[in-house]
């Protein structure tokens, strides 16, 4: 065995592609985060559910629920006795398995939150990995929109739970059904033939879906003959007249002054249509809701512009936006935008039961929300590293381990320097890459007279890059103390230096 | 689309085999030890890694370390470009990965710890699933044995933290450079020819591993000619003589009533080895560290019989063992068992970088201490479900909304029924399956005079199980109290039921 390794090539240490690592603050902040906002939904009587990263293929259907997606697909292999598993691609598809398999002994309404990551088997690109978290939080079984406003308002204290404040978001809300109201108005949507023009009303929804991104025009040449991008692929548009276009157009438009205005427009949009009157009594009702449960227009709001591109849905569907403005890569300001959405989707158990079942949910974006707090200044407190205990003699390694035991003990992160001890400039080169906010030293000296240099590396720093030399030399930023007094003198310096 | 589904026979709602979900407190006991565990690490100074859980099969290697293992295998898949994948096997390889990778941006040695799945593609069985936790903590790059002895007291801490009591656990440590020595003194290794009689090796240090399941007499079967076990499989032996295999047996034996009395036995059954020598001296040291760090034989001691099975360890090898008895699945005591091992290894950094880089860690058996923690009652405090707020009238639905945000903001778990609230029998079922403590109703009448009911469903069901009649009747278990008062009410009667 030996030997033969020894005549193949070194394997390469490299993540896979579209892979990617996460290291310290990364991984606690992110924790953090998730921690918080697991919080909200157990107060909400949501419960927690951990389902395998690996799922049957026929269990998870073989693709994306996003038809629009280029490169739709899983990961996915074959067993030896034939089965096909596949690693999941988000957390509803599971969810409405183990609804389906274990209905009998889940209460009803099955109110669960589910974190973790997921995996698509993309091209990946800048900034998009093939591996992601989720955070999703789902009520099943409910057909109430009392359901889906209780999804609003955890969302809403989600989201302010983790630092965004009151006014630095909105949560949108629309509904599917007031939306296919308009296409029965527009003649792309048939009550009594309900699955003709389906492929054009799917052209009709992501061109909406697409409005931050293309603008008006660029919705306006989807609905018709199509749109032609900066690339040279043209789209296919859905092929509506300039009048069915203009209905289309006009529920974009439909957003008043307030939500009161923004149902009046909406009723007179959708006509006679009775699957659009049932969404407009919807969105009354979740406004009520709302209203009554204190959730005002400064947190959640009517917006006929947010239908969600998943062809899944079938009610309220809904999408929270960051309102502040960061800069981007090239250093213009814009507006954060989305960092959750959700909605209803009726259908996704009837797969495995045949029995529609209510469900309503939401996924909170969690790289996207991390980089807001970031950007916002709000992520978890800046961490620091920890207290550095030199090693000046290595005969005396029990000495400095009991010196980071008496710190642990006392709650301060404290390791001792367990590289080779011989240079100290090496040691002290270790602790500025971890971070260390002081570093411990006891030679021999200062050993036989039962004391322990304490220095402060910020400090430290700092005069070295600003004072004159005379400052530099007067040692401000290291003290010398008796190894008693190491712990409370540690503390006081870490105090003084947040 | 809709027509073709049709046709389709409906997808089986189950879990692959081999995987399992987890429900409510399965995830969040996990967690909460997770969480605890995460503290003790941070202290000690180790960061947390997270890696995805794809690597390359080139990375990774295509199988796992224990070659003992009868159906070793990942599971793996080709990319269309040809590369392979594979899901991590374990939070190690990952690790050798990540350090050849970045070994020039992390300081050196570089603590980390790292939790989460890992997948087997192993034949499941009872209670053997093909994902599992992992909770790992190892530092990389320092070759002193003060690293091993800091992950001791790591593991000791981390065990307390847990809710492991002293004098319930004992870490047990021992050196393969020992065992080295010994297979040299009986002839099993050849100090200027280490390949040789490799294979006799691994029989060997199997056959110790195996000593609490097989017994004395299955191992010194194993280390001779072979043994067959009760379904009649023959398992080849090391071949070693009654001699060989006296000296091996010594080892076994060589534990002392202290830590000096086995280094003593130790010394004297290595014989002239070297590398004996340096075993023992390694285990000297570690025990004067950990005496002087305050963990005396209550919590580490030196246990020859520990040699880890894997074939990867190349120094300081150990194991936390729980020590109390639990019963099992047929009734007989035994001893929990152990929940926790690890060691050095200096080579798997090697096979990318062509460098040995000195590393020790820890893993910890996460179900398995779940386990073990549920069979003392320290797992997390018995959570219950949220207070249930019934629908008596869902006209007033919003009213219900407020009584559980007001139940939230003060901290209380609490949701309003989102079912069918016609019959009233299935609220107070679902609450049953909810594990709701209370339940609050407020009909017509109620509202009225502006007072809501509360029920005591625990205290209702003991009542109901234990009492007369005509305490039944009193209705002890429920109370009407003024809306205004809901909040302070439902928590001294939460407060009363702890």
């Amino acid at each position: 065995m030996a030997k033969k390794d020894k005549k193949q090539p070194r394997p390469k240490a490299e993540t896979p592609k579209g892979f990617r690592d996460y290291f310290g603050a990364e991984v606690t902040e992110r924790k953090a985060m998730l921690d918080r906002i697991a919080e909200v939904y157990h107060l909400y009587g949501f419960d927690a559910l951990e389902s395998a990263a690996v799922e049957t293929v026929e269990a998870l259907g073989k693709f994306l629920p996003d038809v629009d997606r280029p490169n739709e697909g899983v990961f996915a292999w074959q067993e030896e006795d034939s089965d096909w598993l596949a690693l999941r691609y988000d957390l509803t598809a599971p969810l409405a398995r183990v609804y389906a398999q274990f209905r009998n002994d889940l209460p009803t309404p099955y109110r669960r939150y589910a974190m973790g990551p997921v995996w698509r088997n993309e091209k990946p690109g800048p900034g998009r990995f093939r591996q992601f978290y989720q955070c999703d939080a789902d009520t099943v079984g409910a057909p109430t929109v009392a359901a889906d406003a209780e999804i609003l308002s955890m969302l809403s204290d989600a989201l302010e739970a983790v630092g965004i404040d009151r006014g630095d978001y909105v949560v949108k809300v629309n509904n599917r059904k007031v939306l296919n109201g308009v296409m029965e108005a527009a003649g792309v949507l048939n009550p009594d033939d309900p699955a003709a023009l389906a492929a054009e009303r799917g052209i009709v929804l992501r061109a909406i879906d697409k409005l931050d991104r293309l603008g008006r025009d660029g919705v306006r040449a989807l609905l018709g003959a199509g749109r032609e991008d900066a690339s040279g692929d043209f789209t296919k548009g859905a092929g509506l007249s300039d009048d069915q276009a203009a209905i289309v157009l006009g529920f974009l438009d439909a957003r008043g002054s307030d939500g009161a205005a923004t149902v009046a427009n909406l009723q007179a949009l959708i006509g006679a249509s009775k699957t659009g009157a049932q969404g407009v009594d919807e969105l009354q009702q979740i406004a009520d809701l709302m209203a009554a449960g204190g959730y005002g227009a400064d947190r959640v709001e009517i917006d006929p512009a947010v239908v969600r591109g998943l062809g899944y849905y079938t009610g309220p569907v809904f999408e929270a936006e960051l309102t502040f403005e960061i800069t981007d890569d090239k250093g213009r300001p814009r507006q954060f935008g989305s960092v959750a959405g959700g909605g209803r989707y009726d259908d996704l158990v009837k797969r495995f039961t045949g029995q529609a079942v209510p469900a309503t949910g939401v996924s909170i974006g969690v790289d996207r929300l991390l980089a807001a707090l970031s950007a916002k200044g709000r992520a978890a407190a800046q961490s620091h590293g920890p207290v550095v205990v030199t090693v000046m003699d290595r005969d005396r390694m029990a000495d400095y381990q009991s010196m980071v035991a008496d710190l642990r003990a006392a709650g301060i992160r404290a390791e001792v320097y367990l590289g080779n001890p011989k240079n100290f400039g090496n040691q002290m080169k270790y602790a500025d890459r971890r971070d260390a906010p002081l570093a411990v030293i006891q030679g021999g000296d200062e050993a036989a007279r039962n004391m322990v240099q304490i220095k402060d590396l910020k400090l430290g720093a700092e005069i070295a890059a600003q004072a004159s030399l005379e400052e530099w030399k007067s040692h401000a930023a290291q003290r010398e103390v008796p190894r008693a007094d190491l712990v409370a003198e540690v503390r006081k310096m870490l105090d003084r230096g947040q």
